[in-house]
């Protein structure tokens, strides 16, 4: 067996030291939008271009090769078991792309994203797109020539989307969003229209720290395990780390408590995520996170088919009462309901319900294929992106800081990543209601306090899996069929059918 | 000139890889005392150990030896000047030390640190000196290898303190203790009789956000540049981090302001120093602290020369009645400025005043000289701590935990680290009466809340000449006189005589 045969042993070291190498940078991540005072910036810049010239250097080794060439041979005396041959099969394909990346355009990739980072926020906040411009011609050159260099067959976007996607191109893309964007444009009307009469209660007035009480009960009650982690404050929430050690954020604001409540469940959906996956692989693609559609999966059912529903509120609408009695006086439960899901559209992305959270996902994804196609220019992009903000949301930005300047990704060369967000909520849409299949009781067992069902189940069905299936396979997997955009309509349609009377 | 030679160059660009793994390094381990969830320990172990790894290998690698060997050559087109041979010259000692030890003893010790510290956690918990025994001759095993690798002309603690205060020997240490201690026992009786005398008021209830406020203003005032650093909780305070990003930490107590006050000056002191580092020259011996003994003479003459001072409190108190009115209202100026300057000798070092402390590191100092003599074996290290602590502070631990467990120094097999805390202490007072002797007025100064004369005096001869002097030649450069402990035991004379009439 392969397992035990000293030349996987020395892949496995190989590995491992690559996995601690990205386990450092993580740190040093979290710790540059959490911590970092801004005179720190280009140390930290220099810091993260070494360690991303470290892990190339592990990564593209030549003894690397070595080692997978003598493992891969046919009539090799180790045959390699099934977890053995998906370890090696990944191990090959992050060799074989870091040896398709000169050291050279790392380092320059590595330095540009974190000038590109602070050129973007200095933008951002000038509502200064022509500043920013350059910056972005510049990344998309180094996504240009990254796709070049790692070989594709159609089209450069295909590959972008592969990083963070194993086995999405943008054709499959392109056919699940059509799909998507049919049905969910009349629906985003009637429920807006339909939410537009039945104006929200706004809650005002919550103190911060009793905030991020509720919060730590809710997410240690869902299952997130706080000596592997911690829960601190960003100005954009995230999730990084890994499984042993992992570092979510949130923002709070007095007067928006369920924004930052939501981001936080947001992101405890991802923590849970890497929590799942085998603390004993983390190394190896049987310990690894099948992809950003697969994450996005995760933190998007806990998020909106968990949290937004009507058992999770059950049980935890007592408590959040008990902490803040008085502002909470003059909103009756349904009233609460609804503001938990609150349906408007919004020029922000990082604002949006989720319901028209695809239409600002689905923007992004055709401008970008315009982008890599050429058939859009950089300086034509604030028109389009107003011109298309309008079409799907009805709502024109009054400045590119509403529109074209307010996502970070682009900024550090992120192409591609977009697409995850609404592919995550279709695979969470389908997961759920195959999951109710199996124990049609969920909503109840919520109303108890209980989501341990829940959470073992995807346990064993997703977190355990590692990288065993794409996300397109985790699908037929798990659910039995294609992954496809119905599951995600029909949740929205019951949903806010019956809230909305749709 | 070699410093624009294209060896040189080369030179420099390893050196600054070699300081940007160790600026990394730091990061992470402010984190895991910051920051790490329990469960994340094990991997910021492999973590560490690998950072570790990463520099040795950069220190130790043949080509930098290659380049040095030809900048050395005395006939050498380049002919280095004074800047340059200083770079070259700690280059040299830092490679040479680096090819003495394997990589191998780097790993194993690196690994033996995260270890030994969980090790310690649990028994000084447990006040069981019997568990971390075996820990203690193991790391006690480490040094002598490393002192063995590296070689000592006489001692190996001799390799061990020359490590952390480059310079220094045990002869030259001892030399100072034993007239430091001459004085400094009957000078300790007589003010701990009179001030046993005067008993001091006890200052409780002080809410831990309005003392964040004072120390934040206090820091900023005396100068710390918050936009290149930050100040945090920790269980221990301590500094670290580098000039453009500085990590300092302090702990706090309702019930003892004081202590959280001085620890963040103190832990400012060091951060003053490494801001006053020539940033372009972080990764040469240009750039560096010159060792422990003369950070800690920057710590300490803040914290102790000038914060526990009459001209620091005149200007300080009214801010700090005004943010404390109810709990400062039964206390006068006399009194306040007594409980700033208490002494009492105590078990604890962490916990020491001014006077007392130094009897902690002699202490410390007489016992590691005895463990690498031989004198001593770690069985009887319990024993000898507690007939030590009976002879120079007059007070017997009741449990090791009061006792020999009390530090976590020898835990991570830091050896000839203590030393440098005492030799601070000396190397401070010497430079607060040469300062005082330039400008007689600094007390007025500070009355006013003027600090800059002091910080631009430190920074011109102290901070800014990086590892061109060790402790003792900073002491001759700075004040034309050798480094002697008479400065400090007139300074503790004057303020505990005026305080006390003794």
């Amino acid at each position: 067996m392969a397992e035990s045969s000293p030349l996987y042993s020395e892949l496995l070291e190989r590995l491992k030291r690559a996995q601690l190498l990205e386990s450092i940078s993580s740190v040093m991540g979290w710790d540059e939008q959490v911590n970092l005072p801004p005179g720190g910036a280009p140390l930290r810049a220099a810091q993260c271009a070494l360690l991303a010239d470290l892990h190339h250097a592990v990564a593209a080794d030549a003894r690397t090769g070595e080692l997978l060439a003598e493992l891969e041979k046919p009539g090799a005396a180790a045959t390699p078991g099934e977890a053995a041959r998906l370890v090696i099969r990944w191990a090959r394909r992050d060799h074989d792309r870091a040896t398709k990346l000169p050291a050279e355009f790392v380092r320059e990739k590595a330095e540009q994203g974190s000038r590109g980072y602070h050129a973007w926020t200095q933008a951002r906040e000038k509502s200064d797109f022509a500043s920013f411009a350059p910056v972005l011609e510049k990344n998309i050159g180094l996504a240009r020539r990254e796709a070049a260099y790692l070989g594709f067959e159609y089209n450069p976007y295909d590959c972008l989307i592969d990083q963070f996607d194993p086995g999405m191109t943008a054709a499959a893309t392109e056919r699940l969003f059509s799909e998507l964007k049919t049905g969910l444009v009349p629906l985003v009307r009637a429920i807006t229209a339909a939410a537009a009469r039945a104006p929200v209660v706004v809650l005002r007035g919550f103190p911060v720290e009793r905030q991020r009480e509720f919060l730590r009960e809710v997410t240690e009650r869902i299952g997130f395990d706080y000596r592997h982690g911690r829960i601190d404050v960003s100005v954009h929430p995230f999730c990084s780390g890994s499984g042993e050690d992992i570092r979510m954020t949130t923002r709070f604001d007095a007067d928006n408590p369920l924004d930052s409540l939501f981001s936080a469940i947001h992101e405890t959906g991802h923590g849970l995520y890497e929590q799942g996956l085998p603390a004993e692989h983390h190394h190896t693609a049987l310990g690894q996170a099948a992809g950003m559609g697969t994450h996005e999966s995760q933190s998007r059912l806990w998020e909106n088919q968990v949290a937004r529903g009507r058992g999770f509120w059950r049980f935890f609408e007592p408590r959040f009462r008990e902490l803040f009695p008085e502002q909470l006086r003059d909103v009756p439960t349904e009233e609460l309901y609804r503001a938990v899901n609150e349906v408007a559209p919004t020029l922000i992305r990082t604002q949006a319900d989720e319901v028209t959270y695809n239409l600002h996902i689905i923007l992004r994804f055709e401008l970008e294929k315009k982008l890599f196609s050429g058939a859009l220019a950089v300086r034509d992009l604030p028109a389009a992106w107003n011109a298309a903000s309008e079409e799907l949301l009805g709502l024109r930005p009054a400045c590119d800081r509403e529109g074209v300047l307010q996502d970070v990704h682009w900024s550090g060369g992120m192409f591609g990543y977009f697409p995850s967000y609404c592919i995550g909520n279709m695979l969470a849409a389908q997961l759920w209601y195959r999951a109710l299949e199996l124990r049609p009781g969920l909503e109840e067992d919520f109303a108890r306090g209980d989501f341990s069902w829940l959470l073992a189940w995807l346990r064993e069905n997703v977190h355990a899996q590692g990288k065993r299936f794409d996300v397109l396979g985790l699908a037929r997997h798990v659910t039995g069929e294609e992954l496809s955009p119905r599951f995600l309509l029909r949740h929205l349609a019951e949903r806010y059918g019956t809230l909305y009377g749709v």
